[in-house]
């Protein structure tokens, strides 16, 4: 079993080119995870994601959880297995969908308590069971559980909230050291060499960030996230914390950036030091027929695309762009066709992770601060559809 | 251009194995059409469909008339530019869709006259206007516009029906001819060699059935289908007027049966001496989770499938079963991912396309009977699920 390792081959200014070495293989860094929620990322098979470029995948923690439940997973010898995917994996902690999906939930010291949005059962998340259950998962890297604070809110929540996160943070740290020495109390840990990232968080005030940053790495992970934006904040103070955040983290350390965000977003974070990103944006819009290109944003439903046969992106190379013209996506999508949302998916999947290509290219040869001031001022943020 | 043409390679019985030479290739003979309702297989890319086996596609004519419009696709070339399949297609005529989809319907001899399902707009169905729409769409082959009768229908009932259907495939093949001729007042031929098939009709009843076999193959077209099967008849009443109208169809020319049918029903009708096929049940049931295997059939939502990690199917080389277990497939069902759409359909689709391969090497071999008698004793039509 390959250990989790993490090595920064580059860099061109504060943005880093690197390799994260994890028991299922390699992802380049910076590096866009698709989400695959309940184990696919939805419309697409595995090879479609590889195809498209993908080296890393997100799974939800609470979605599988709850169904079919991480004991089962771990009796099919872990998520790699289950779903056949062989490459990293990254399962978040739960806590976010804890947040946005559950019913009815409590916080307290404990834990949060809440009611799944499937079948109403009550279930108490724990910082420690977050832990074992994604040992069971197996995935390569683990999120702490810590809470998701709604924006805005104001300092003293941001603070108490944080403050909790840190020691949740602790507890998850504790319990992954006995994991990893065997005190697991019959928790089957279906990858051995399974890292944990922690998490920080504090909001938009950067007092708290920082001392959120400071107790998170001094309880000690092999990578650290942050968490609490691409939550309604301002874009500007979304990158202005993120670099903050980065510079204080440890240099050696991948830093992940939760939930993030528009192309635009990827690149002005990986300016700003952040090496990893998730989003449910390329596949949520594909699926809804907003589509990214190279020339604007497309809305495939408008009329204009009715007769339009030129490919959705001219200058992309994926099957959907390569065999099909907006014409028939168009139809495909008026349809109702299940087929839609595959292309689609396909699609814009394959702008972001081609997005990341260019910027680790870009970092490569030092010119990414020409290949942001480019990407910028390119057409890839206007709408095409007017 | 290639013309079309039939030939019959070799045959065992009344089955016969056969080359469809078609504008767009050749396809293999006895064949089973995958339905792509609106220029789609449901949750496929045209290459899976190609994967799993699929030398023709069948597409619905009342669809694309109605969305996004025959005009529209004449525009872009015909359905095969439009769709970005390079393969055979055989439109139907939209006559059954008029009769299970359409509002407010009233037949006439003139044709159906019936408002739109999607947007309740007016519209008649002509046998001219089917060929001309089918025109429009550049299949390889078209389908006469015809009279789908409820069953059961009075013996009375079925013989006004047949006849008018026999009156209007002749108007079909006069306008076909028109076309041809270069007579189309401006109907766009998007596929000079496109066949045209008449359509035996006359419900379960033999004279009905031999009357309309011979007035239809008095008109004269280059195949001719069964239609009004499968439609709530016992299956032996469907085998025998299968059996009945084949042996009075012209030896030289395919036979194609409408909408059939389960795998049985390909099996006994190739052994009736049917060439061609199409059903929707291979990938309506996949998208229900109700699959087909050579143990039997399998419904996976059975909590049985939960921490099954065999393959769906151990026999099939498809890519649902070369990659994945029943478990994951049950997972995703349950889950509600499209995903589980996809990897089904490839799997229902493979199962029927190998039942295919294998009936044709069988005529090949003059082994067909062997096959037909092991495939109805086989383990395929009982339920793996109790």
């Amino acid at each position: 079993m390959r250990e989790f390792s993490f090595s920064v081959k580059a860099t061109d200014g504060a943005a880093r080119l690197g390799a994260c070495h994890t028991p299922h293989g390699v992802f380049h860094t910076p590096a866009f995870m698709p989400v695959g929620t309940q184990g696919t990322v939805k419309a697409l098979r595995h090879p479609d994601l590889e195809d498209a470029g993908a080296e890393i995948m997100l799974a939800n923690t609470y979605h599988l959880l709850l169904r079919p439940g991480d004991e089962l997973i771990a009796r099919r010898g872990g998520l790699h297995q289950f779903i056949g995917w062989r490459r990293p994996i990254l399962t978040d902690s739960g806590g976010y969908q804890v947040f946005s999906l559950a019913h009815r939930r409590v916080i307290t010291e404990e834990g949060a308590d809440f009611c799944s949005h499937l079948d109403g059962t009550r279930q108490l998340l724990t910082p420690e069971r977050a832990t074992d259950v994604q040992a069971r998962l197996g995935s390569d890297i683990a999120m702490v559980l810590d809470e998701c604070l709604a924006f805005p809110a104001t300092h003293d929540d941001a603070a108490i909230s944080m403050r909790r996160s840190v020691r949740w943070a602790a507890r998850a740290r504790r319990r992954m050291l006995e994991l990893r020495g065997g005190a697991g109390s019959g928790v089957a840990v279906c990858n051995p060499g399974q890292a944990q990232f922690g998490i920080v968080q504090g909001g938009v005030f950067p007092d708290l960030r920082a001392e959120s940053a400071d107790s998170t790495v001094e309880i000690g992970f092999e990578g650290y996230a942050i968490g609490g934006l691409s939550v309604g904040e301002p874009n500007e103070q979304m990158y202005a914390i993120a670099q903050q955040v980065a510079g204080r983290l440890p240099p050696e350390q991948p830093r992940y950036l939760m939930g993030a965000g528009t192309p635009d977003d990827l690149v002005e974070c990986v300016a700003r030091g952040i090496d990893m990103f998730d989003c449910v944006m390329p596949t949520r819009n594909a699926r809804n027929g907003q589509l990214f290109t190279s020339q604007g944003r497309v809305n495939i439903r408008n009329a204009r695309y009715a007769e339009d046969d030129r490919p959705l992106d001219p200058a992309c190379r994926c099957y959907t762009c390569l065999h099909h013209s907006r014409a028939y996506l168009r139809h495909l999508f008026m349809a109702g066709e299940m087929t839609a949302g595959t292309l689609n998916t396909l699609h814009n999947l394959s702008f972001y992770l081609d997005t990341m290509r260019r910027i680790r290219d870009a970092i490569a040869f030092r010119t990414f601060d020409n290949f942001r001031q480019e990407f910028l001022l390119s057409a890839s943020r206007l709408s095409l559809d007017s």
